[in-house]
């Protein structure tokens, strides 16, 4: 198929699911989104949450996604299912499972549900930034594939070169969107979430074996702000609290236009050094 | 039963659960940890995480949890199943129910491990205050029961008075225990993530409907840790980063002896303003 302003964007090709019944489906790793071991973890949680989207009883919007890796996936053919296991008036609770085989690889649950306007407040302030365009956009390595998919503007705590030392901090900052541009929307949103290296290749100046164990998501954005979005990059920032003992954890926050606080991140992860 | 130095502490009564057979007991709530609508969330995922301890497969030490808090909890008895979804070489990931008449009211999935020595650091910095002794204890009103089973000092943002105007802010910290004092172990500190009220009471200067949607643990200590804790208060500071529509973030971090960053903690919270 020849690439036109109607092709179908990389990201929602590798998000795709084919419906078997309510709930279950069937989907395949994209090569696009390959990681060092699987695919990219921000993928396979959009892609639960997208199951989730697919599903003809979804109630409202996502309020929250928790996704535990608890195998490897292979490439190649999956199977997830979605199970709302409560509907209440305004809001839904899921559980969600992608299995390989039979075998389960990931569990997740989420939150959906309909958001009414109250009194409304956020405390927490944007990190202090240049303009995107300000920013150089750093080429990638080929390291990893799914890289090519984001294009990440460092403003802070870039990924160590060959020369890098410890630093003091795990803080990174970078203005990153998909690469090509796409409008952002609940599932890209979420694999965002997970864009950030890991947070101990930053503090010891160069890689080791790492890998999120169990990601947790807080959407504070609606639809009406997620619309404004549109495909402009998302100021995106993340920072660990204490590494130990074979794991770190890090918080995220995700901002948009306006200086809206689109989403809160937070995972656990596995880490050698 | 006389209360004697042996007698049970109310905090093990409270997540006592009786197995029968394995991953599936039952339990009651216990009155002491009576909230306004069901039992203390707190309580309930402490009673969540005994159920993977009690299982005979248990591998290692708890490493992360999140509850999801699908549907009311009415006082009485219930059912808890734990199991073991995926065993790796050092790390096991478990889904949770409780359920009620065989209805699905929280939901949950648990990640336990084996731990070994790694480079660690501590990022984090604890929050200044000033020794627990030095501080009041808050006589707590009796709104709701299970305040009494927790000595807690307000360092920051106490509970809004009748006359509290709104605040600026939503961060409070306190020295807080078991009450009567109890050894602290990872069960007492799952119920201790939750120990905060609302942040929106402490914004709009009032209490209002909140409730906890989904909350999620990453318990950065070890046993060896705990222990050295043992029954000293422990410093527990919260805040939200955005509010509105009907829901809130809250991050809490929790510090032991020698500035140990215990556990970090995550919610989102429904509430109406």
């Amino acid at each position: 198929m020849p690439e036109t302003e109607n092709a179908t964007h990389v990201f929602d090709a590798a998000v795709d699911l084919t419906t078997i019944d309510a709930g279950r489906y069937t989907g395949s790793t994209h090569p696009a989104y390959a990681n060092m071991v699987g695919p990219f973890g921000g993928i396979t949680a959009a892609t639960l949450l997208n199951a989730v989207r697919l599903h003809p009883e979804v109630l409202g919007q996502p309020l929250s996604l928790t996704v535990n890796f608890a195998a490897p996936i292979e490439y190649g053919d999956f199977e997830v299912t979605a199970h709302p296991v409560r509907t209440n008036r305004s809001s839904q609770h899921w559980t969600i499972e992608l299995t390989q085989d039979g075998v389960v690889t990931t569990t997740a649950t989420a939150v959906f549900g309909k958001r009414r306007e109250t009194w409304s407040s956020t405390e927490l302030g944007r990190p202090t930034a240049p303009p995107a365009h300000d920013v150089d956009v750093r080429p990638m390595s080929d390291f990893v594939k799914w890289v090519g998919n984001y294009e990440m503007r460092f403003v802070d705590g870039g990924i160590p070169g060959p020369d890098a030392g410890p630093h003091p901090d795990s803080t990174s900052t970078l203005w990153v969107r998909d690469e090509p541009a796409r409008p952002l929307d609940f599932t890209s949103l979420t694999a965002l979430c997970d864009v950030f290296y890991p947070r101990a290749f930053l503090r010891r100046g160069h890689a080791l074996p790492a890998g999120t164990v169990t990601l947790t998501i807080y959407f504070h954005a609606d639809a009406a702000e997620l619309a404004a979005q549109s495909d402009l990059p998302v100021l995106a920032t993340a920072r660990s609290n204490r590494f130990g003992q074979n794991y770190f954890d890090q918080t995220a926050h995700l901002w948009g236009v306006d200086d809206t606080l689109l989403a809160t991140s937070h995972q656990l992860v596995y880490f050698k050094a």
